[in-house]
């Protein structure tokens, strides 16, 4: 790409232009409005090390960087309020690809409701996607953190699971097409590719009472141990209950891997996990599924510290993990 | 640098602990207790782009990462809040260099008064610091913009200037030590590798009754430009009354270039450059003088659109100007 950093921020501006009467995309700072309390989360993705640009288009690069952040404000229960997205630049980048990144942005933003309120092009000698996102919450003790899990409370998780390490199987070619339908494997690879921030899902779970969230970017095995060590409490969760996607058994059973691996193991489904009194679940259930997004309860808050993950007979299981290598 | 990024995460939380009661690193996102009004903005430092690791040290990059995002801020007269960092770590980075990189960032913010509030760790094949920054103010229109310079203000620069670009050429080794007492040359090479975000400044312009403000990133004629573009007048300036920086006229000898081009085209020196009504400056000038640096009047704002550079014989002048490769 032959076009100079300024012309590319102002290509960002228009793409982008200020809500209302605030300072946009090409003043020194963007001029937020912002709720009373605010949630900020920053994510980056890397070519080479999150995505391989030959294999994946720019404009899923685009929305997963966006929607990728995003998930974290899902997990405080925040409304979506402004992105700030840093862009490194390769000279190879072809106008088609910084086309497809910006449209890609732009997918995200209009799906969730965010702003892409600034942002920053440099050169750089590998593509990467740095992604600030401001969110939004009537006030501190409305935003929902990892730490405030206590015993007594059900473990619920939002959606299915191990969709995303299995379509990375699948996109990686390491389980042929797995004997599946077709729309089956689409539906695996894009949990991977394009994931969803359940940001509706998080408000929703912070209204009917949850106390601590998080999202499974990591794995559900990993992450819900963050929430444990960061609430002082042990969670066990019941490996029987978990919702694993349709088509994962099958992908497990292709690359030798148990689907639990997959389902809480792998990372990057984007669901959320909350914890939530007894008495709230049914109110929390009903409304998530207002949303056409399923919750089920995995799992309980006990005293203690750790995780605990049990199998189908009551035994406790190791998973050995998938390390989540970004 | 064998360390997991979830280790790292753990030393930067350690490093930077949260402020008062609010969710800091670690948890999915930072809670925030922002003013009425929010500045943000986003930069990034890249490896083999903006520096070089074999030739800059560690802590330098740290320092320079934030205070040059923070300088976006000083030129909105915002307070310096809160800073989210993303970095991307080679394998090759090792302890020592992770060590300078946070304790950098420790010494600008603490220079600052900002706090970090969050980041995030990735693995990169260059090593990259992408820094967003939340300043606050009382209201929207407490934050100065670019667009707000009115006919008949003056234009105002903090500090000196063609120091940043003086000490590029030093530090590239292509002027030698151009005839300088150490301490002049030392002082010109600071100002290129750790620059000073002009905060306390920044505010007191605001406070003063400026009405459009920049930060000298870029380079003065690239920078003015911009504000007569945003504000829609036509800025001039009188290159005779530039305050150029001790020993920027030798360097300048020696690479055979005319100072007013290290002074007007040479970015990063990281001053702001304000417009202000004329019945404001001398209180201005007071009130930055009072803070130890000097406030220069250098130009006017007057109808019509477009830079006018004016030489000291009031002919117009044309800079080649920097290219600001960044």
């Amino acid at each position: 790409m032959q076009r100079h950093e300024s012309e590319l921020i102002a290509d960002l501006a228009r793409r982008f232009p200020p809500r209302a009467e605030r300072a946009g995309i090409g003043d020194d700072a963007a001029v937020l409005a912002p709720g009373p309390a605010v949630a900020a989360s920053v994510d980056s993705l890397v070519e080479g090390v999150h995505f391989d640009r030959s294999r994946t288009s720019a404009r899923l690069i685009g929305r997963k960087a966006l929607s990728s952040a995003l998930s974290d404000l899902a997990a405080m229960g925040a409304d979506p309020g402004d992105a700030l997205i840093a862009i490194g630049v390769p000279v190879d980048l072809d106008d088609a690809d910084w086309d497809g990144i910006c449209n890609g942005i732009a997918d995200a933003a209009a799906a969730s409701g965010a702003a892409v309120a600034g942002g920053d092009i440099t050169r750089s000698d590998v593509l990467f996607l740095t992604v600030t996102v401001l969110g939004y919450g009537a006030s501190a003790d409305a935003l929902v953190g990892r730490a405030g899990a206590s015993p007594g409370q059900v473990v619920a998780v939002t959606g299915e699971l191990g969709g995303a390490a299995a379509g990375l199987a699948l996109l990686a070619g390491r389980a042929g097409d797995a004997g599946l339908a077709r729309g089956v494997a689409a539906a695996l690879e894009a949990r991977q590719a394009d994931p969803t921030p359940r940001l509706r899902e998080g408000r929703a779970l912070a209204e009917a009472g949850a106390t601590a969230m998080i999202d499974l970017s990591d794995g559900l095995a990993s992450d819900a141990g963050h929430v444990a060590a960061a609430s002082r409490c042990r969670i066990e969760i019941d490996l029987s209950r978990l919702p694993v996607q349709e088509g994962v058994r099958e992908v497990a059973a292709r690359i030798g891997e148990d689907p639990l691996e997959l389902a809480a193991g792998g990372g990057e489904d984007y669901e959320l996990l909350a914890c939530i009194p007894a008495d709230r679940l049914g109110q929390a259930k009903a409304d998530v599924e207002a949303l056409g997004t399923a919750l089920t309860e995995i799992g309980r808050v006990v005293s203690g510290q750790g995780l605990a993950l049990i199998g189908p007979n009551g035994e406790p299981r190791e998973l050995s993990g998938f390390d989540h290598l970004p």
